[in-house]
């Protein structure tokens, strides 16, 4: 059992879209992912994903509207809802969603990140 | 779907040691809790317990050690392991935990909390 920093852990890694695991309760995941530029759209067919910005600004774009998240907000995706993250500047963020789920969900392909990288 | 703004969460109650829920994934929530004071020694027997403090600075005692947490901190308290939160000045700090937990966990009392207490 050892605490964990975010801003710590945010500077053990500086690429883009390929979430690093930081902790674990239960079998859910907490991620932290820098992103910046577009992603592509997906979805996660089982599982809801949060999304909280630490710091920057980040758009989460769906079929019928574009959600702004800055740094103190979140948002909950439920499962089976296809989205697009955007970023136009790096934006720092946590993840949340259980074991196992893969960045891309449905989408895999060229940003198809490792799943379970631990920093 | 709606983001939630945690600043605006917090600022919509002041007692302590009543935790708020913002929002669910899958089967699981975040809440939103203040802190100032001494809680009560407690497990959760089912389930792990993440705290991530949002504002100020809080200890969670074990029977070994103490953990001091401040803002951008977080950690896992594993299922069945006795805790006992403390916070010297008001602490904002956010829960994760499966739908369900009472705060006290197994010693409920006069600290035991509504559960399922949306703002």
């Amino acid at each position: 059992m050892k605490k964990i920093n975010l801003e710590d852990k945010l500077s053990k890694f500086s690429e883009h879209w390929s979430p690093k695991v930081i902790a674990e309760m239960n079998d859910y995941q907490f991620k932290l992912v820098k992103i910046e530029g577009e992603f592509v759209w997906h979805d996660h067919p089982d599982t809801d994903e949060v999304f909280i910005v630490i710091e920057g600004t980040m758009q989460i774009e769906f079929e019928d509207r574009t959600i702004e998240l800055r740094e103190g907000e979140m948002l909950v995706v439920p499962k089976g809802v296809r989205h697009k993250p955007y970023a136009e500047e790096e934006c720092k963020v946590m993840l949340v969603e259980p074991r196992g789920v893969v960045n891309t969900g449905d989408a895999e392909g060229d940003l198809t990140a490792p799943n379970d990288d631990w920093i």
